[in-house]
């Protein structure tokens, strides 16, 4: 190992963008960041709005010293601090249309860089930003958290393995209720407001918010890209504006096939995503709603369900667990699992650890750009009658 | 109410056509029809195979003199009989090519009729057959089983009554294992004969065996037919030479879409067929391994699961229902429904009993001819890249 | 093999005693008797009101010369028919108080019997049954069904060949919610009539009907007899004259313990038994509300689901299935299991067929009897302040 | 609302005991403390060994001036900062001999307790501390975390609100399988040498345990004490010498009655605990494997199942709820509850904030004194031959 330079004391120094008070997303992303004590989040600009940035930041817990009014003030202000004291990496909680230009700042900044999904708006804007980080030495994680789970990571280690030989279907499916109803016509919640105008949430509304988290489940279990895809996609709500509903068939590199659905407009869903996977010799099945087991179907033997926690279980698995089994681990974690990967790959760019070789499972930025070329093929099939769309991932 | 003329006496006579010694089907069918004792087994043709049937049907305790060699010859020696004496209905479950042919000389008989599905191998047998059947006065019924749990009533009565409002999506999935591996290479069973040779099984196997019972049961649970459909048809197995798996995309005429995927090489999978249906206000599921209760997901309330013979179920529901709650009825019961129905529908015509509105669910002619229809959209949408395909129902 | 006397030709001829056209288990009895084709339904007393017995007999469709007034005069007139004519087993669905004396009334006659439980009113009188088939030849069987299911048998088959180790605790519960609320308020069923008639239907309701599945159960999986109880029996339905509850502690011949709790009164309880059994090296458990599925967790591995139909499972199992996997069994099968085992002993003792081994595991008089020591040891306990009473089983 | 003193800026300042980088519970606890930013761990002893304690303390993130060799050592140290500096509570997570000692020191130094269960070892030490609070106005809670899980509280408050009408029955299970084999003879780890040991452990391993936990789930969700046991403890590991195993009958001041079951013995169990409650009008359940819902039946209704985060819950549910429905909470989260409930009562005492009425639910020092009483109860019980024995909670 090449001598260290500059080891790192304490716990990596983070801050935030996004994530203010009133976000859904942001709590997760911060509890879920310090929860192992591998990051301290000692900044941000929690809000866009550069007027109530710098007291919300105070309110959830920033001194006020570091509660900025906007990215390009923190780091700005940051860079005036020692480099034992500043931000080390940024994580990006933000609006979807904030995410490039926070990102570009962010890593023309030097800092390592976590963001949410979809990446960006436009596959451009992901190809510029993967050119970044490819012309660095930074790490760029994408929160597809759904990847973060325990027995998600079982069943990739179990298909790579050759649990269920060759994988012949893979389907995916991304179920949630919250725009079942028209929710465009009541008041906007802040959240609503951006969401429902595409100039703010990209292209296609559905697509961006849980379509890609159904492909990175897809690519991310079966370790195979999407090649081409037939798709439908469209409102299944009356008069609606936005996309609610995809429905794609998909055919991967390794020649297995499959479908994929997914929709906002599911009265009565909880937020269900779920995969199958079919091999020669067996299945494996996964679903959120029972987040801490795994179905495995073998040819001609029981059905297993295994357990997170469970002593059998595969390396990648049984690192993204704290808890011993029967006490169920949840949303957070999941989350909490992709920041460790982070703060892991953080930690081997800067000499400090010898490479933790699972910890690159962590969704990077190709993952960012494959999710957004999904999307275009996806809306290029549905523009042309279902007809398949091949293209070629990154 | 009409003159009765005729009046019957105890229960109706009934041939079996098919149905031997080593069939599957068979004897699910023989103990469904006199379950709810409407029918007595009084004759039959159990095999295609002349030289067999006699032995065979006296094996399975047939009478010496009324177990026959053919169903011509079953016919012939039948109506020597006094009309007191004589068969009065045929219950079809030979292989798919014999359906066609028997049914034609059981209808030109006037014997009423039953038959397994699909009904015949292609759109113009169907119609044929369709023609026979409008210009007597028979009664046909085809046992899409699936349609006669009592759940997937109760769904069908649910969705009708509003329960969920106007339908969105309808999302129907068939997966079996059987042909997970490549039992062509094995000595092949009497039953794997016909069925891996398309000559004998019709043009798809997959959407022959089990995409015909997909389509019905959406269309039935969700009262309106399919006209549009978007497909991808195939083999998961390499090297294999007829069709175990077609993913779908339909559109019903009441504006509904959502997916359809049927496989029979699903390894680890049981007999699954399943059901989701969503609709404005809510959701309702069903799934065959746990055929005795049905999942009802209203908007914005828990979940509901109700069971089979429970008091609050609707008449549908509870007409199929023999044991209370609690205590599981299943396959061989699905199919006692149906012919049940089947009884009802011929006393009404031997107008000995006033019509059961109810009965008229059973599955008609015109549900074996839209089989047919899909089975031909589908691939027709498959051989020209998934464009979209639309047709009529009958 | 000895000489073959009397070689049987075709379905043994089987009597009912009850189960009438009100009757709600005398129909499962009837289909599940004949469902394999073992016995035919040739005669019965369908009624202990002799008045109604004959109507009632031609109504469920016996022939009018063989639905009689009583058990007496049907033995009488059965006896007048020719050996190769006249019944030859006996099937008794009667309320409770009418098993003792009819089923001394067929043992004495010469006449194999299978009768519902619980087997008699008092230890007495089972003793007094357990004498008669001791000192005949005949076949005596006793219907606790869940004894019938082939994941209940599998599951024994399991624990006997080790699969779990020593059997260390084992837990039986049955509730229903039948008794929930005070129908002794409302106008009584026939039904109803003789259950809350304590004179009819034994010295403690939910014990007898269904406390003795339970016991019998709990033996049968783990194949070791009760030795002793605690127990706590009462009413949970304030004012309630007759039992509703029990809940008993109990120690098996092999050192388990575990507990057993019974109750009618389960508001919102659907009719679920269920066991438990673990033992040195893992669990395994079934509940009747998914009958054709058992689970078994091994020490230290993935929960196991075996599947009815499933080509792994053991011969008990295996001989207990009609119906290929994935296809539901239910309720009627249960008894139609018992009906195929007791044909087999009668025509093991006919020496028509060499002995089928597994047959044996019909519940017999001795277990009848045992149901009714167990009875009477809880009854014993609870009015002792729930101390120990040990007993000994025959 | 009186005047404020001393209004708290900032979260309040914790110090726990125990819980250094081996314990298992340990960072539990730490993580829930800080999760709602209620709390900061600002201090702490966490290691029963002197020598051991400060150097773990800095390990697991302690300051070096704050990490103590002792509770007295700490309380000495803290006390010499000035009052808006010093800790102001202490969560007690060491091993069950230490709780008492460390709860005393605590009290009598005037701070707030959180302390995990069982309280004490007998009922005569819990009763001393009982009276250190009572002579206080501190805050003294006991974290029987199943108490803080949302639909647990969500089932309490439907009962409450006389959802399933009088409690009738209330059974609740505990099944562990850690000790199923004999760990005994194994090297110990740091736990098992106190968990095994009685003089550090308490008088019965499993009814202090998992027994304490079982009881108080029982009475919070039925919202009435027991009042009497009948039981059989002992041990189904043959040879063992401490309790694997408790059986017991139970009864309450309301009337109900049921049974209870509690192991660390069950071969391939989870960390399972259920209870079901049946009412005059209706059954709730839940287990601790599916968390995040709760099932309810009521009488001639459907079975609902309502989800954590769900539109319809009640105010104590809502509450205990972080993220949306459909993204699982889990055993953290539980805990977490009742570290909030603990800070909203601490500021309740300092007239900071009105007094949170749902917040009294965090269960104190009365339920820890009642844990003791049980297992008093039970013990005596079942070293009388199972005779019932009646007692009064406090």
């Amino acid at each position: 190992m090449p001598e260290q330079k500059n080891p790192h004391q304490g716990p990596i120094r983070l801050a935030i963008v996004g994530g203010g008070p009133q976000s859904f997303i942001g709590p997760i992303h911060q509890s879920a960041a310090v929860l192992d004590r591998k990051f301290q989040i000692v900044a941000g600009a929690v809000s866009s709005d550069p007027i109530k940035a710098k007291a919300q930041g105070v309110a959830i817990g920033l001194s006020n010293d570091r509660a900025y009014a906007s990215v390009a003030e923190m780091i700005n202000g940051e860079f005036q601090r020692s480099e034992a004291d500043r931000i080390e990496a940024v994580a990006v909680m933000s609006p979807n249309d904030r995410h490039f230009p926070d990102c570009c700042l962010a890593l023309q900044a030097g800092l390592h860089v976590i963001c949410d999904k979809p990446l960006t708006h436009s596959v451009t804007q992901a190809q510029t930003l993967l050119k970044l980080v490819d012309d660095s030495n930074l790490v760029f994680g994408v929160t597809y958290n759904y990847s973060g789970y325990p027995m998600v990571r079982q069943a990739r280690a179990m298909v790579k393995s050759g649990a269920i030989g060759a994988v012949r279907m893979l389907h995916v499916e991304y179920f949630q209720g919250g725009m079942a109803t028209r929710i465009e016509d009541t008041e906007l919640t802040p959240k609503l407001q951006w969401k429902l105008n595409p100039e703010r949430s990209g292209p296609s509304l559905v697509l961006g918010d849980i379509g890609t988290h159904a492909h990175h489940l897809a690519s991310f279990v079966g370790s195979s890209p999407v090649t081409q895809v037939s798709a439908d996609v469209g409102t299944v709500v009356p008069g609606r504006t936005f996309d609610d509903y995809a429905a794609i068939q998909w055919r991967f590199a390794n020649g297995a096939r499959g479908m994929c659905c997914v929709t906002q407009a599911a009265a009565g869903a909880e937020n269900n995503i779920s995969f199958r996977i079919y091999g020669e010799t067996g299945m494996i099945e996964w679903q959120h709603t029972q987040a801490n087991y795994l179905r495995h179907a073998p040819l001609n033997e029981p059905l297993r369900v295994l357990g997170r926690g469970d002593p059998y279980l595969l390396p990648p698995a049984v690192r993204a667990t704290r808890i011993a089994r029967g006490h169920p681990e949840g949303f957070r974690e999941s989350f909490a699992n992709l920041y460790s990967d982070f703060a892991a790959l953080i930690t081997e760019k800067q000499n400090v650890k010898a490479p933790d070789r699972l910890a690159h499972d962590l969704p990077n930025i190709r993952d960012g750009v494959n999710g957004l070329l999904f999307i275009e093929a996806v809306l290029k099939s549905s523009h042309s009658d279902g007809s398949w769309v091949k293209y070629q991932s990154v």
